[in-house]
């Protein structure tokens, strides 16, 4: 095949991100859809594939002009039936993506974990990015990517790495994996927004209202969202920034217990939250600093933005497709 | 060089093992000392080399027929330097074990940790070990040894893995590297005979203090150590059933935290309290496999004992000085 394009699904416990990119892994254009979870499986995917024949129509792109798609699915992936074995902020057990997917659309289909396909999106068009780099993300999940010695790596049988479900907290919080205590229950953007309402309900005074006024003018704490608490906080509301304190210690130490592990050459910050840039990524990287063992004696890794932003992962789905998967 | 043996040498926060081994990996003898680590650590050094060199005439042996020395030490070692970079359970910072030892013994040096060596002993000597097996020790520390397609992986940069401080309580008890929370401050023996300590003084009737009395008949709290809870608890005594349940369970989440990250094909127990047998292990697996992402749906690995016991550090720190490391 001589094609130079592929599609990149990011598949988010909140939307769903579409996008053609090109063999350079340049993103030329991006639809988002809800993605309403609560929906079937089937539903859920056939809108997918509505939008892809929408985006190709869009742009003046035939199927054949198409080398494939990629996913990138916040779930476990069986290496061998490339099934969705688990994903949990989607509820979907053992799910035949490609199968459903290949009802609508032809051509190959490629699918990884969404954060092992940012990574892949970040490393794979940045000739700097070295041979050691973990990439978190922070969304509906907590999610991680990782490359050891120029090779992705998700655990020995490909079911790992999986950083959400590292239990933190133990005997903490309920994670809906399942488990309790996970980082997942403490550091995603779910359990950001819970902790904004929490400290809301505690601090009628507090600037985080002001993010929540609904079209008749009255507060509604159900407007409150990831921003809410970052925009407070830049206002200097204490109890945000107590929130906000919290939060970043907590996610610190999360990657900090992955540096003490894996010791990567560097740290990409992925996901939503990215999006809230300096403030957030150095409180992240100031409480790892603190809290990964032999601090001071080893080197830490420089935490990044990624540079794709919350593409990362629709470029690295994309570029799987392209089968440039070989780093 | 055509020797046959190598000198193995395990240092533990409390003894010292030291071994001749062939290159079967068979330990021919062996000799422990205490480690007492208030020591200076040249004192420690120049007691290991005096032992290395009583085993030696023991054996009737000379250093030329000795292919080198190796040493298993719990601490971060500078894969470049072979520098003692941090043993938090020794108070050792920077210490520049290979010159010490080079004033009494001549021959080839090597240095791993001492949770790598143990692995690197188990698997080298059992042809039907696998290819991805995670060892972890609990000893006066938590340590950890992991096999990836078939080689050590000590982390990208060679600090890592350092399971005893990945957190799981997040703003838990002191451990001693500095950090809180550290599975090492719940999970090691030292933990245990700590929690020992304060289940036997809330519990003054607890079979516990039948392991705990002293030579003038009276009991002491001091005489406790990591086998009056297991002892106790073999003879149904509640508090100490309590205790190892909480200890279990804990240590369990600890290695399906792991599981969750590395997905390794068995899992293998080693340290001291691996000689406290299927009680343990099983009591491990069983909260291991209620705890690790995606229980029932991804395998879970199977729990086995050290088949060298608390010598698979001697054993495969011998083995990395007969130059045996390439798995």
């Amino acid at each position: 095949m001589s094609a130079h394009f592929a599609i990149g699904i990011d598949v988010g416990g909140t939307s769903i991100a579409i996008g053609l990119v090109d063999s350079s892994g340049n993103l030329l254009v991006k639809k988002s859809l809800e993605t309403k979870p609560q929906r079937s499986f089937e539903a859920i995917i056939r809108d997918i594939a509505d939008t892809v024949l929408l985006l190709l129509e869009q742009t003046g792109k035939k199927i054949e002009d198409i080398n494939g798609t990629g996913f990138g699915v916040p779930s476990t992936i069986d290496p061998n039936t490339k099934k969705l074995i688990f994903a949990n902020n989607l509820s979907w057990l053992n799910m035949d993506l490609a199968g459903e997917y290949a009802k609508y659309i032809p051509g190959p289909i490629y699918i990884e974990n969404d954060a092992a396909c940012a990574v892949l999106g970040e490393v794979k068009t940045d000739p700097q990015a070295g041979k050691n780099v973990l990439m978190i993300t922070f969304g509906t999940g907590v999610g991680g990517g990782l490359i050891i010695d120029g090779k992705l790596f998700r655990g020995c049988d490909g079911f790992g790495i999986e950083p959400g479900h590292i239990v933190l907290v133990y005997g903490g919080r309920k994670c809906n994996c399942g488990n309790s205590g996970c980082v997942e229950a403490y550091c995603s953007v779910t359990a950001l927004v819970e902790q904004t309402k929490e400290k809301m309900s505690e601090y009628p005074g507090s600037l985080m209202w002001d993010s929540c006024i609904d079209s008749g003018g009255s507060y509604n704490i159900n407007l409150a969202d990831s921003r809410t608490v970052f925009s407070a906080a830049k206002k200097g509301d204490s109890a945000a920034l107590e929130l906000l304190d919290n939060f970043t210690a907590m996610a610190g130490q999360a990657i900090a217990n992955l540096i003490t592990v894996f010791r990567p050459e560097k740290v990409i910050i992925g996901g939503g939250l990215c999006n809230e840039g300096d403030y957030f990524i150095t409180a992240l990287y100031e409480a790892a600093k603190k809290s990964y063992f032999g601090s001071g004696l080893m080197p830490m890794p420089p935490f990044n933005k990624a540079r794709l932003g919350n593409d990362a992962g629709i470029v690295g789905a994309a570029m799987l497709a392209m089968q440039a998967t070989a780093l």
